[in-house]
């Protein structure tokens, strides 16, 4: 019977679980891969750190990088994260050594998959990032293999589970921004640190490698990131009474003949798919040719749903099943021109907070007009206590950078009490 | 470059599609594969039957059959359909001669499944059915590859797009049965003879096929079958006062150390996901750890569809990535038994249509208590024209022998004016 060396390096909640999983899961592993998985290293910051695990004195290194030398080692497992330092340093040397690579990391991937992906093929070893987009969705190995088949046209979805997990609670529980955050901290839905899910940068590198997947094309950097700080409950609640939700999508696009990739806070119609999706689910919508729209949903972080996405590509690795790393050699990727989201066009929800004084209304929608952007909707709420007033409007279809000098107009006037808001509305 | 000889048997709708498909697309799927796709021979019942594609004379095979003796075919892609006859034949001769199999045919696998993966691991071959379940929906792919960690608790879903159809179609436009056929009949959504779709028989092949993949047993004929024949508008509108949808839904599960089988019309809640899927589509829910709940829907039937989960199978082979059948070797596979319904609890509701005569009521809720059958709600709607009455009962969770029991003791009472109706409600 063949055999695999694995070396795990990292060993957090992650790297514990998966440790823990292939002690346990080794002879059905092996009998579904026709080769045994043997975890012969692994090699952590801190040795003596509390964990759930016990290895063996002769599997630790005190030298995580000594993994990418040794002989008995055939894959290395990278659970260390970050787009630079120790994790960019393992992989590079690791695949330089003709070791296959399984990773987690979408920051390092989104970052470095072209460079990656050149050494891998060219030694002829694996690099498989399954778990770095989406957790436990198989949305990597499904375009790659069982939606093979498919010219994508459109891919988005619910890529953020922490997010997710903050505007649904704001919507249903009725909380504000900081309020929520501080609870998803708490329930281990947030990081201490969590600037990257906020702020878009998260779904921005899981929509980078997704969209060079569906499109065959290398990474690219020209995405519009937009994240979810500036959202507050008050959008939250005129969404709803427009018949809407607000949340936070990544979409990557094929559309009169041009290709867009952005990351933005999205009102969705209250009865659509991804609208009903809450918490910390994820959610990919694939649009392709011949197969049509499908759906893949499932639990997008936690060690778990991490350890089942991280099997997945090492079973591949057990079975043989050589593949590009992106679908396609790196001689065969395109080099695709994303174009600049300024010439979409949307429909969108923009809130303006005013003075209650005469003329206001009458001087925005000269400039809507001016713009050549038409309305769809207004309503005015006075909020007689603060001697001002909420405009909400809904556009028509209109160019972006229209919508956009429309924001920076209005926002100059004396008339405007706090920053006015623009959320793009989803025109499925 | 690797090559692969391959031989398209049966023309129809898929298999026009799929020539067509491989002719357009021989490069692309050359270099995500390392290996070119030949159509080598092609053959079908009817040679001069209209067509929309041109093969070559030289790619005609007279006989069918002999496709498994040449030595320049690698694949046969088996379209003919039927478990038994031509299509059997076909499949049989050619794994027993070492030729690799790609099937739509689900009635096939379902029933001779087992065998044919015998001869195909010893033979080491391969034979690959994700077009025989949930058309373009890569449910097969994803339980062998995505989610290959996950010990699977339970899978279902919507599994035939034709009742699914016709129930969401008598619900949304409010029509009867008889209609909704021939109007999809019309659409091609039924076929002329629909017997399979209606009967729920064509569920029982997929959820079979499912059910051995996710608990890695043997196919099992234990299995619980019932159609949407019985359903009609009345009990979709008392569904939708009650807040419920009524879909046919196929289930395999492990519950309380048992395995059970079942497809059945079911009162699913009218928020819950699967209530949401119209039409068409298909849709299978799959409850496994580590992961935790999946969802995967999509296109389920038509040629497009169809030919995407053939190409999956088809680059799977190409990549010469030779797994087993049903992920497990025959050697390793169990024998399962799967329980009988009769032991299960289920919730349910009931319908009796009934003379307006005294005693009637009494005598019906006598008969649940004697059977410890408690009732939730009970709803009696007179039929003034008629003098009859609709008593409609939904029960807390009792076995489900009990529930029939009642169905049968009921039945027989003289104030019964049609059969007794017993639909399960889902229990998630």
């Amino acid at each position: 019977m063949r055999k695999l060396n694995i070396a795990i390096i990292g060993l957090g909640n992650i790297g514990s679980y998966l440790f823990k999983y292939l002690k346990d899961n080794k002879k059905i592993l092996t009998e579904k891969n026709n080769c045994v998985p043997i975890v012969k290293y692994v090699s952590a910051k801190n040795k003596n750190r509390k964990r759930k695990i016990t290895f063996k004195q002769n599997q630790w290194l005190n030298n995580y990088l000594d993994v990418t030398k040794l002989n008995d080692v055939d894959l290395i497992v990278e659970l260390i994260g970050g787009a630079e330092g120790p994790a960019k340093k393992l992989v590079f040397s690791a695949l330089k050594n003709k070791k296959s690579v399984v990773t987690a990391n979408k920051a390092l991937i989104a970052k470095y998959g072209d460079q990656l992906s050149k050494i891998a093929e060219k030694n002829k070893v694996n690099l498989e990032f399954e778990a770095a987009v989406c957790g436990g969705v198989p949305i990597i190995r499904s375009l790659k293999e069982g939606l093979i088949a498919n010219k994508i046209l459109k891919i988005y979805g619910i890529f953020n589970g922490t997010s997710n997990y903050i505007l649904s609670s704001m919507d249903r529980d009725n909380k504000v921004f900081n309020d929520v955050l501080s609870k998803a901290q708490k329930l281990g839905y947030a990081e201490s640190n969590p600037t990257a899910d906020l702020n878009g940068d998260d779904v921005s590198s899981k929509l980078k490698i997704l969209s060079s997947l569906c499109f065959n094309s290398f990474l690219n950097n020209n995405i519009y990131v937009e994240g979810i700080k500036n959202i507050d409950k008050t959008d939250i609640d005129n969404a709803n009474k427009l018949g809407y939700k607000i949340k936070l999508l990544g979409f990557a696009e094929y559309l009169n003949n041009k290709f867009y990739q952005r990351v933005h806070p999205t009102l969705i119609k209250k009865d659509s798919y991804v609208a009903s999706i809450d918490g910390v689910l994820n959610a990919v919508i694939i649009d392709g040719r011949p197969v049509g729209k499908s759906i893949i949903q499932g639990e997008g972080a936690g060690a778990a749903a991490t350890t089942s996405a991280l099997i997945s590509d090492i079973s591949s690795i057990l079975r043989g099943n050589i593949k590009f790393p992106f679908s396609l050699s790196s001689k065969e990727r395109k080099k695709i021109k994303f174009a600049n989201i300024d010439d979409r066009f949307f429909s969108a929800y923009l809130r303006f907070e005013v003075s209650d004084v005469p003329g206001v209304l009458s001087n925005i929608t000269n400039i809507f007009s001016k713009n050549k952007v038409s309305i769809k909707r207004l309503v005015q709420n006075p909020n007689k206590n603060k001697k001002t007033s909420s405009i909400i409007i809904i556009t028509h279809r209109s160019r972006n950078n229209f919508l956009n000098k429309i924001l920076k107009e209005v926002a100059r006037k004396k008339y405007i009490k706090r920053k006015p808001k623009l959320i793009r509305i989803d025109d499925n």
